[in-house]
């Protein structure tokens, strides 16, 4: 159980540990096997001791950190310069820059192997995703998030069932008839649940929040949400009686997915209300900034990691505590700390994104997954065109029937998902596989997106706003951060005021109702308790934002 | 060499990596072949749907990563909660939590383990100790340190040699007596070499940087060179020819260390600089802040692992990253990317000192290392008592005397190191030991240092300020924040234009004159080309600051 914690040459400091293991530990009896233990003792010594200089097990990641991080450099500086170019950003750049590399490691290996180290699930999904999700969650606008709350949740749930339903019975018909005999039920349902879920890291590269907002929070929440039913599906997929399948199915899955989807959101919520009353009630600001900053930090990987614990869904978890945090903990915070977590969250979100694309492009000239190709290129085709067939259809088969459903409860016209969205919601979607060459292949998706969102709604694209990654990201720090993440709400608090709310208004608008008894709740009881704009706790060297303290 | 990447439920939409790679790989070969091929992908296939529901093997990582994020809140909030006492700090906060918690799953595991997952050399020189030393080197005084720079390197390489062969001589000749006659002498060089080196990390926690500035310089900047001195202590063992040492071999070490030193060094301000002048070059804050903050964040870790790879110093390389950082790059940046800089890289150091100090506690409950102590007591506490009688003397042994030559170059009586201010340095420096029970153990040394600071030199003390642990830090953005780090400079060069330079005064003052010529250098070339304070780039929304920029 006690492992020799250090054993290179610039460890020798730290050695200590061991001087003391090695004085006071695992001897146990009397004198004489008090010195056969020191023996072997030191025979451990003498290993170690060559360890501090030959360190060649560690050789190899210490390698390949440096070229990572030399990788992560050059596409940050590459992707600055071609900022201007419209078909490029980060992630492509970082893509692109990722098959040289593999095709170079390639080479020097001499085609043994095209990455330099095996990408483990726990680097991405114990720190990778998490603060990508978060940061979303943090930096996303949430009136229209809120607003389009029920047509996510539409999207998110019923129609990555329908999709999946609709992409297991094409997988089967059409596998089982090209010879494809040896896979079961229970594997085409699990490919179908793979391919039924669209991918939020790749909807935030190519929707810009800013300029197409409706898009923006309906695709990408989508796929937030759908991460819950993907966690449903695979549990139901393993649990299922194959011989019995009936309608009760799939309301025992809903079922399911209502239990996860409140259990997830509930915790994010809880952690966030927690950071903000922490925060705001021992007023840590007042000894320490980098106290708050490590703070929102830790509590907000906690929600995630507790998440995963509880076998709940993670991402789900995530982002609602990010929600949770830009409302109300970001305002308890002195403004250093404001700065500073706005900008570090998004560089951390920023570095992962990069790090992931990085990854994909070496991934993609994998020599392995290409073999099969070039041996039956015929079968490879017709899969893949099969799959991407079934993905559409599947994803057309809810999008425009949802879509319409969605429009029958919204009375204003402006309110309602036009069919050129419609259609530019439905190709967002197709993007899966954030981490494979999966994704290489999809990111001509994405590269296609840019475009059509141009092409099918021309009135929205603001060709200023496009050419910047974050154009909401100021450069004075005052006025405009404060307005940047809550701004819109004081406009729809304004238009209630004038208008006042009554039955007929739940009628007409009834999602700006819920926003409007939610306000006053919120003014009411949550503000007080859990800080937020306009209750901030009293800071003697923060400016005071009179003009946002006057709302109700 | 082709690893799923992901099987975990709530991995699900990724898993389409797994699709393609089941579609698209490792089939070679005719029809038969594919289809023996296809099952026994199925049977992986099986496995790692198995895998998704129950993954088990990640269990305990996701349970050690909550209670440890648990644990570092609580250090959090306790440590706030008990800032004004003078008597406790996070580190020590932490050290008690860490023992308390040992002790639980002492009592949980039944006796089998105190520490949930074992510490890994990598866990923390590849994460946990860069940001701590950057953060220092970055938030250091530099003129205090390049100031008392000669004295640190005499400290730091000369006074660990003396150290290390009082203590090599002291413990061959005492535990030869004792009988413990199974240690070679390359094993005794090993030991004295460990414990000839004081702790960076130790230094930060107990001495204040704007309390007692002379001290903290010096003891933390010893801690820094003596890195290196360690580096070359532990290759110059594994190659010595035992048979034949003679006087040589000390010329050899000294020219082995300057070498170390002067590449680590170089490489530590190539990278600072090279930041630098990209930002600077590329006006990287035109299009994105985050860019900015990324850049920096990867080049100072770049650094690190640069020297790493080429067995040079990490700790010197990117603590004089940070100090160069700090100098150019900091004012090349926006305003928003300096705060958020500042404070993340506090925060990232806070978070790996409290983590640090948390595991030490944990790890001092382990029950294999206290077996020894209670079978053998008396010769546990011999040989620590031996080992701390040599470091005492040791340490004694190169103070004193090196203090004494240091002072003889320095002409004016505030310059010199005083008595009370040796002995100080020479119990501040016992530390050693950062990860280790040894710590848990030397943090006795720490608590005593304060009141020790305290008592000896009571003129140095000031109360308001010893109550905040970053009292430099400033809740207000613009002007103090500026100030902070070179506010000092101002006053220099100030001085310098009154008085003019001269060989009067480069026989009186020299550091003072070396400072002078160091200050043209870098007005008339390096700021023009890497920037800096007084040559940033134009951004139209970062307030001017003349009143810096009138410097000449």
């Amino acid at each position: 159980m006690l492992e020799p914690p250090f054993s290179r040459p610039f460890s020798s400091r730290f050695l200590c540990l061991f001087g003391f293991g090695f004085f006071g530990s695992r001897s146990a009896g009397g004198r004489r096997r008090t010195v056969a233990m020191e023996l072997s003792l030191l025979a451990q010594l003498h290993e170690r001791l060559q360890g501090l200089v030959l360190t060649t097990s560690d050789h190899t990641s210490v390698v390949s950190i440096n070229l990572f991080v030399t990788l992560l450099c050059g596409c940050i500086i590459i992707g600055h310069l071609l900022e201007e170019n419209r078909w490029m950003n980060e992630s492509i750049t970082a893509l692109v820059i990722g098959v040289f590399t593999g095709f170079f490691i390639l080479l020097v290996t001499k085609g043994k192997s095209s990455h330099i180290f095996i990408f483990s699930e726990d680097l991405f999904f114990i720190y990778l995703l998490p603060p990508i999700i978060f940061n979303a969650g943090f930096q996303v606008k949430k009136k229209q998030f809120f607003h389009n709350f029920m047509t996510i949740i539409l999207f998110g749930a019923v129609g990555t069932l329908i999709s999946f339903f609709i992409i297991s019975i094409g997988a089967i018909a059409s596998f089982r008839k090209m010879e494809i005999i040896s896979l079961e039920i229970r594997d085409f349902l699990a490919i179908a649940a793979i391919f039924s879920a669209t991918d939020s890291v790749c909807t935030l590269q190519v929707l810009n929040q800013d300029e197409t907002p409706l898009l923006y929070s309906l695709v990408f929440g989508e796929g937030v949400v759908n991460d819950a039913t993907s966690v449903v599906l695979f549990n139901a997929i393993q649990n299922f009686d194959y011989a019995h399948i009936d309608a009760n199915i799939i309301l025992k899955l809903l079922a399911n997915f209502g239990h996860l989807f409140f259990s997830s959101t509930l915790l994010g919520a809880f952690s966030g209300l927690l950071s903000a009353y922490i925060i705001k009630k021992l007023y840590i600001g007042r000894h320490s900034t980098d106290r708050e900053v490590a703070l929102m930090i830790l509590m907000a990987y906690l929600s995630y990691m507790l998440a995963e614990l509880l076998s709940l869904s993670g991402i789900l978890t995530v982002f609602f505590c990010g929600i949770v945090m830009s409302h109300y903990t970001w305002h308890n915070v002195t403004e250093s700390s404001r700065v500073t977590t706005k900008h570090v969250f998004a560089t951390l979100s920023f570095i992962s994104e990069t790090f992931l694309f990085l990854y994909v492009g070496m991934d993609a000239m994998d020599i392995e997954k290409w073999k099969f190709v070039s041996d039956s290129p015929g079968k490879s085709i017709a899969i893949s065109s099969i799959l991407l067939g079934l993905v559409l259809v599947g994803r057309a088969a809810f999008i425009f029937p949802l879509s319409f459903l969605s429009n029958l409860t919204k009375k204003s016209p402006d309110e309602r998902i036009q069919f050129k969205q419609q259609i530019t919601i439905w190709w967002a979607g197709l993007m899966r596989g954030a981490v494979s060459i999966a994704l290489a292949y999809n990111q001509v998706f994405g590269l296609m997106t840019k475009p059509l969102v141009r092409f099918l709604l021309p009135h929205n694209a603001k060709p200023t706003m496009s050419i910047s990654s974050e154009p909401s990201t100021p450069s004075s720090l005052h006025a405009p951060l404060l307005y940047n993440l809550q701004g819109t709400d004081a406009e729809a608090e304004a238009e209630f005021v004038h208008r006042g709310p009554g039955l007929r208004m739940l009628l007409s608008k009834p999602s700006h109702t819920v926003h409007h008894y939610w306000r006053k709740f919120d003014n009411a009881f949550m503000r007080p308790v859990f800080g937020g704009r306009g209750f901030v706790p009293f800071f003697p060297a923060s400016p005071p934002d009179e003009g946002l303290q006057g709302l109700p």
